[in-house]
């Protein structure tokens, strides 16, 4: 399961703007990738050093610089510096534990969101981070890894599909934002069909590790929300039309992420809503089968505790016993025992217990 | 139960606006009325192409263009291209795991609903999406399939009751919401009726089986809610006046559909307050019986294991139990059980327990 | 206990304006009452037919018009085209399934509410609903039934008592509303009552019946709750003070009458905060009566297994059994279990179980 | 434990402004003293009747009327009619059932508050209402009973001690209100101190008597939060400076008493979370001692019950069973019990039953 | 586990202003530091008096003093009256049990947080309270008690590391509350690591013990959110920019503040989700375990009881039994009662019970 709480620890007491890698390291060496285009030209590179991005600043095409891997926090820093960004922001894309958020520097827009994906090894949802700059003519996007999740978008790109090749930097932000919260149905999709299927064995017959299951969806329902909740307000704030980077033809595009991004979160609330519903049946289904387990317990030592007594009673070795010399003794006793568990039996079924 | 996330997964990584079918095909073939009014004339027609509806785009008629099916993404994507819809709207026709929403493009107005009928042969609700646009002087509606709906206003159009045909097509896309609202009230009743039926059976002698109608139960109304949400802020965008296809006029109407989402949401709030009440009385009375049991079980076992631990005694071998060879022994203990059956019995009437 | 969704499916398909009576025959035949009054004058009588009503429409003194019973649809229609009322309107008054709700259509304001009342016939409370109009010089009530609320302000305006008689329709229309919003607390009172009289007997010895009560009291609660809530925002908006209808002077008094709703939904939270613990209280309750009931059967169980245990090897038919034939076995083995059964009884006391 | 609601009935159908007692008559005859100061001068005496009070209407100095007991509605009456109340105010005074409120009347400022105390005969908390008038020059505070919170009030203006003297009418209420938020701390702190209280037993030994506790702590909760909540308000609105009658520089006293209320408000809530999570903690203890009961009980019951059968076996009576007869009979099924005693208990062992 | 409620009592009825320490006396005697620098000069010391500070009032460098321990009330007195503080201010100082809060007197702004710190000895979360006061050129802050987490702003200003001596005093009170802020960070690490540590416990094996710790953590988690929580609105009327005495140029910094404010808020919601479940799991697991027992149970009673009743059978002492006699008797009952048992274990086997 993931960390609830990432180590942030190292990082207290240091001044503000310090640029310390928080969180896991995952790729091995960053992978710088340039991407430049306008309607009529393209051009798509791998980077050596990050020296190599420096040229298309001011070039008036559009430039999409994509970095897997932040823990080599020197890469960062130069990248910073020549582009001239807050500090805090640089000490933000090498923090892997932070919220979704937006903040507006007017020249350029720094943005956090998460991406989730499903790691088919561990069977369990793993969150990336993603820092994403927005600036006149570029678009800087940071990942942890490298993933896959950006490749349809580089794929329009290079093929001239879409829109994409006539539009500006900020359709190809909206388009990266796009991708990341597509990729949140899949999960979500994951995560139902999990859920309709413990349901079915929750309702039919409830075992003890459905209870590790639900706790687990729970969990990662918890974790998703997290991550999608504060989504909201970020592109509500892009949508909002305050910043001269964006242009009004692509506000309804970010309309119809942000549109995407209720519906996630309407989906994670009703499954919430269903999961919870679930620990109740489990409970009540156990608390069933208790209920008949004891009910057969109680039949079966109800009925033969007093008959068992009266097997007791003729077993004593009295010298005086008068009935156990009795021809018909044996046979009356019986048949009284006979009668006392017909009568009990009769009874039990009037209580509804059998 | 109908499935808690729909497939998406097939349109991630298109491009925005590309218009791929989301959903069940529920009808075998797309089926488009035309219907075409005003005061004074009226015309009905069941169009064999798509392309029979353009000549009517200009007419300063009212024309309600009715199309069954969305499946046929073709048919779906020409009429966009006629009518210049926007190519998002066309994806969102088509892919029936919208929520309910409103757009307004000044030309026009797009509106997304759920419409929810109960499926008598599977005894469940169902949902289906119906898209409505709005222009200045047409009214084109989509539904997943062909329903019965909207025959009441088609009835009210062709025999002229009411304001109908006198009002405009805003007054139609009204008639329109009005007719999928008011069926909410159905589906209503009918959870309604469910729930007093279960209400009687959980109070009066709780079975297992009721858990699983309540968890069915819960799960319709997280839908229904999930589906009538969102169409409060629909109509009440609808009914703030901002757009010039709403004539004054039309508000008082708006304002009556709006009361009754407002009292459909309020009924399945309390109906959700009931059935969540409802668990709660299935695990208390369950618990009741349990008691109910356990204590016959403890009387039985308490008032009998002494007792026959005493004939347990007297049924040992030892020679020299003075005792046993009384003669008086035998009927002194057969007493001396009885006082403590009857001493056991009185002290369990004292707790309560009998 | 009243209907969870009254039924409406009557009406669904029907174009909007249609009046339909939704709800019971309450009144067998619609009874209409005029009062009409100034400082000077006052004139009370009881109406045969409607259109005895509408000479006073343009009288300067205030007319008071009280219609009890509104399943004669006939009756309201001919009113409603007099008095120049919305169509909506009338189908509204004679749909018993409304929310309390404000209509302000400038010349006149329409407003409905629910009336509270203990039937003691079934010891259950039911729910009115009443309509009311305010006009210039004119209030027209509608009730379901004849009641006997309002027979206090009939009294204050024929005795002239307190401000009534000075004041104008704005001011009778508050009366009435006050009327009604007194009346809650009478209900309130009894289900308090109600309530404090359950918890005792829950904390005290819980029995199943409880439940019944409680689920009972919750969902009249819930219904209260669902009566009173939007009241608070009628009154708030006719107070607002934007109806040239109300007078300023009345202000003071709506917001009393708004103070009182406030007043009554606390108490209503109160409760329902209070029955929620309930329930908790009963099921630790139950749990307890449990534990000391396993505790019973447990304790006499293992104290007594293991003994009979012993008679049961002594009971042995085996001819090699040394011990049996010692003349102090039995005493001994007496003993032996006569100490056992202490030490298990010390065992039990140090554990707290006795 | 205090009345869920108190009886209003008798108010019901009576004109607004009419003048009823409800609630308890806590004091025996109604005490009124007068407070009349400015820096300079200061005179205190109790009035016999309400008429001393008049002439000090229209006195420069800061006037502070102080009423303890409204049952005497008549001097209440009086009163009202010589200050020109509002007789909707009159009515509050007197009726001990309000919620907090404020009514700026422009001449004068009406504020109901509620004071908790702790009655140690009952040992239970108790609630009584305070109302205040704030003129120009004059305060009148009306108690239900007599009461020692305003004692140190009345302390320092005799004494002259802090700001008192020196400031106007509106630093005097603010002075009364801040000494009755003060005694709510200490409501807060018994309070407090009980739940510290019956946490530390439900942890380590719960008993069903924990269960009334928990529940009239609950209670008390309930009822301090609904007489602290409306008291946030009713302070913000004096401190937004819309009165003339408030000088600015009172206001940073008014702020400190909202800090004070929020406080209040704050532990008043995390005391009903930690109250609401003892009930479940309750559950669990309760539940784990039942586990343990139930695996003593298990333990011998699943030991005894097979070794029990086996000797009933050997006490048979066939006369041809020749394992009796053998010698070393009797020593092998001791031992065979003696193993299968073993046995099981390794097994419970194992099944960390033991 | 800390105090519920601090004792405020003593503080009663004292006129506001009056300046009582409340809280535990922490530190043995105040230190009082002074640092004082711009960028080109820095000084540092120890004051002896708190006179030594008031020479620093009208330098134009950054003053910083910070106090440790407020318990001798008169050090606080003489500040407040140099430094003209209000004297509520003087008052909030010393009283230890203070919701965070801000106040604005135009001329210094004066700020209420709390420190958090995890006791190792008590393995306890603990809380001071840290006041802070911003004018023009000086920072005061006041500790309970000699604490490290301002040392690594000392260091910095020492050594001169990045931009606190370029920047004035709201930059260094900025530093102060950062420092504070990223200390919840520890926290919430800590409190993450235990609730992942019982996480586990309680779902592979859940012991009593467990318990106490949830409950233990779930109170921490209500201590941590009640300090954080007001926090927010502090940081934000901060960061809006109305006070001159914040430049435009720090807003970026007090922005990130609030993102890590935020941040904590997110993180103790999220763990407060997952330990409520985590009780849930608890109980779950527990009645798992209850109903395995009770399987146990329910398969040896009732295997056993029937076939010892059949042995008590053949253990009476009846004279005429003619079975007994039978040399086949023995063996037949025997394998009537293996048979017996075989059919009992293959109906518990299908019940799935075993």
């Amino acid at each position: 399961m993931p960390k609830l709480v990432k180590k942030k620890s190292k990082k207290v007491g240091l001044p503000p703007g310090t640029i310390v890698h928080i969180g896991n390291k995952r790729a091995e060496k960053t992978k710088i990738t340039i991407v430049d285009y306008n309607e009529e030209q393209f051009q798509e590179k791998e980077a050596k050093s990050i020296k190599e991005c420096f040229p298309y600043k001011d070039k008036p095409t559009v430039t999409w610089i994509n970095i897997d891997g932040v823990h080599e926090v020197k890469i960062i820093e130069e990248l910073g510096k020549n582009y001239n960004f807050h500090p805090l922001i640089l000490e933000d894309i090498v923090d892997n534990d932070q919220r979704p958020k937006i903040k507006d520097f007017v020249n350029y827009i720094f943005i956090i969101l998460k991406m989730l994906y499903y790691d088919k090894n561990d069977n369990e949802m793993k969150v990336d981070q993603v820092s994403l700059i927005l600036g006149k003519n570029y678009v800087i996007s940071f990942q942890e890894r490298e993933g896959d999740v950006f490749n349809s978008i580089r794929e329009r790109i290079r093929n001239n599909i879409g829109r994409i090749r006539k539009a500006g930097a900020d359709y190809l932000i909206y388009a990266l934002m796009d991708a990341i919260v597509d990729n949140y149905f899949i999960i979500i999709e994951k995560l139902g069909e999990k859920i309709e299927n413990i349901e079915d064995k929750v309702i039919s017959r409830p075992k003890p590790a459905n209870l590790r299951v639900i706790h687990k969806l729970r969990r990662d329902l918890i974790f998703l929300r997290k991550s999608v909740w504060p989504l909201r307000e970020v592109i509500s704030i892009l949508q909002r039309g305050e910043s001269s980077l964006i242009l009004e033809s692509t506000n309804v595009y970010l309309r119809d992420v942000y549109d995407h991004t209720i519906q996630v979160m309407d989906t994670v609330e009703t499954l919430r809503d269903i999961i919870s519903g679930m620990l109740d049946i489990y409970l009540s289904s156990a608390s069933n089968r208790m209920n008949e387990i004891m009910k057969m317990l109680t039949i079966i030592a109800t009925i033969f505790i007093p008959l068992t007594f009266i097997t007791g009673i003729y077993g004593m070795n009295f010298s005086n016993m008068p009935e156990i010399k009795w021809v018909w003794g044996y046979p009356i006793v019986l048949l009284g025992m006979l009668i006392i568990g017909i009568v009990m039996a009769i009874y039990f079924k009037r209580k509804k217990w059998m």
